[in-house]
């Protein structure tokens, strides 16, 4: 089944690299890294490596400071349960935004049920955050602030390194959801200002699944799995050694190449939206006109379906989403397009278009030939389409 | 590195069916079964085939009572923390034992710190708990009873399914960590009554750093880690497919041979436990005589370290490990062998000699005759061991 996959942000192709990594550690069959015997320390070399690797891409001061995960949603809920334990006794106050991944804002629900305060900032029309807000918003009880680097339906970027001057002034301990950004953008934590930072391999071409926290040294936070003394105290649990060894491959590659990523994808990108009139009108463009990642799109087309959209592209063999892969099957309409000011209409009818290194000019022409029709078809039968119309024929 | 893996609690070799399915997996470049479209709807497929293998394991009544985790350690923490905030107004109570693994003795421990309290059953001499400990200790306040199914440092079995009939009586969730015993036992969750039950992949030669918790439907438990829509909003997070698909192929070929797996290692037991008086003396035998895995030995060797005898054994190319690998680093005698009554001496003397479907008598053989030469040495050098030896001379 050859598809062409516009659904990047839900799922990225492995690079040739990570498999052969993989498919080594498969065959090599490492030992458990913590055991004390030559073939566990053999495996604990490994494991290290990978863990520089990661540190190198997001540019910590020490590898030890990279916690691995089972991913973005498994970082996320660490660093933000994992420091409301840690430091309730200072406060129980928390500040994130409106338009956070579900893992932050179940995270803090979660965290509401057991007395903790939670304050979330609004964002403007394109969905930025003003970090005079968040300056704003905390108060002697705050313990965290948690604001994502980059939006996973809008590819909207958030100003952190602002946010982090400030949570720094006042010594309240900040983590920024970056699983949509590392691999994606460059990422720097000791520039950002970041205590922590969630991750995931997916995102930069390492398998799913498999992701990574960074905890800065001296940050005050308590293990989400206890048990064993894996990963520096940090994070109970034998090892997913063979898809840790896939992100540290992962990262190896994407240090390297990211400049070349960025400029390919956001040609693609400039190509889309340049494009996008001679296809479609009546649509609305979601994402940030500077600040936004350069790999997705969020199109609102006004009277119809977005579902409708994705499946009939899927039909010609299209891959893209409706909204976040974690959301599916959710009927509400998405919080973020709420967030934004979008009606409930407008954020049914979204498309996230995401791209990767190997996406061709091609397949951004393909997309935008097969969406004109599909838009065409379905609001030919739409009822509110032709009632708009009408009124303005 | 030819090694002769005698460690095998802490990692078992991949089968060559969870190689080949795995790198299957790897080249497949599933997408992500969150997704809509039908390149996603396939990886949602092979998710399911993998649950079924998972479930028809352990006997589950359906597949989805089964949630993938990122090995036992994570569910350990799911299902104690999970049931412990989800019953919290029920009451505040905890029923474990004395020989439980870390995962469960620091799940509890960061519960006591928000109110609840633990009471902790003792082992008998063998490291067994008596039901009618775990009947006396219930109150009207407990929630929880978590019993392991098998001790990872001894390999004592314990009366789960007696306990099942107590804590069902009275209307108590019970949660069994399993992590050392599905596929290496035969476990039938619904013989056994338990209502949650935690293991992991590597257990029975499937990837280390994947796991699942079995949850009988109906039982009141939270999400461990809060987010997307996943494992049927029982697990947040992008699925870690590789590694689940490895799990579900080890499901299915454990399923098939696992009468021959017990066959084979019970066999190894009885030859290493029969020929053991041969190579060396003054030891004690910390497994169970008849409630036991067949796959493993815990032998306190009086008189010398554990440690050194394997570090010894390592230099003849043998891997055995001394205790738990997780609690590898600390340097505190074993809590498990010191509730079986051993003295801190006895216990730091100890050595865990576990072995799968491919070892050989041989095998058993050469540790016999190194583990023979390594005790004579250390003794030679053991100024207790030399003491004893002159007073009783």
């Amino acid at each position: 089944m050859d598809v062409v996959n516009l659904d990047q942000i839900s799922f990225k192709p492995l690079l040739a690299e990570v498999k052969a990594a993989m498919i080594n550690a498969i065959n090599q069959d490492y030992f458990n890294p913590s055991s004390q015997h030559k073939r566990g320390e053999q495996a604990a070399e490994v494991l290290d490596a990978a863990r520089r690797s990661v540190a190198g891409l997001i540019n910590a001061a020490a590898a030890k400071e990279v916690v691995f995960t089972s991913g973005g949603t498994e970082s996320v809920n660490h660093a933000i349960k994992g420091v409301a334990m840690a430091n309730a006794e200072k406060g129980k106050h928390i500040v994130i935004s409106n338009i956070e991944h579900n893992a932050v804002i179940r995270s803090v629900r979660r965290l509401k049920s057991m007395g903790f305060r939670v304050t979330s900032v609004s964002v403007d029309d394109k969905g930025r955050v003003n970090p005079r807000d968040i300056a704003e918003a905390i108060t002697d009880e705050t313990i965290l602030v948690s604001i994502m680097h980059s939006n996973n339906e809008t590819g909207t970027i958030q100003p952190i390194e602002e946010i982090g001057k400030i949570t720094r002034e006042k010594k309240i301990i900040f983590h920024t959801d970056a699983a949509d950004s590392v691999g994606v953008v460059p990422i720097d934590v000791q520039k950002l200002g970041v205590d922590l930072l969630s991750f995931a391999a997916n995102t930069f071409y390492g398998p799913p699944g498999v992701g990574g926290l960074y905890i800065r040294r001296g940050t005050r936070i308590y293990p989400l799995l206890d048990g064993g003394v894996q990963e520096h105290n940090k994070r109970a649990g034998t090892e997913n050694l063979i898809g840790i060894i896939g992100m540290g491959a992962a990262a190896q590659v994407a240090s390297a190449r990211l400049d070349q990523w960025v400029a390919h994808c956001q040609g693609l990108k400039d190509k889309l939206l340049a494009e996008l009139p001679d296809a479609i009108d009546e649509y609305i463009i979601n994402t940030h006109p500077v600040h936004s990642l350069p790999n997705m799109v969020s199109i609102s087309v006004q009277y119809i379906e977005g579902e409708s959209v994705m499946l009939m592209l899927d039909d010609d063999d299209i891959a893209v989403s409706t909204r976040s892969a974690c959301a599916t099957g959710s009927l509400r309409a998405s919080h973020v397009l709420i967030s934004i000011g979008l009606s409930h209409a407008d954020a049914q009818g979204t498309l996230v278009v995401s791209f990767g290194k190997d996406t061709t000019e091609d397949d951004i022409t393909k997309f935008l030939t097969s969406l004109k029709e599909v838009v065409t078809t379905l609001r030919n039968i739409s009822p509110l389409y032709n009632k708009v119309s009408n009124s303005t024929a």
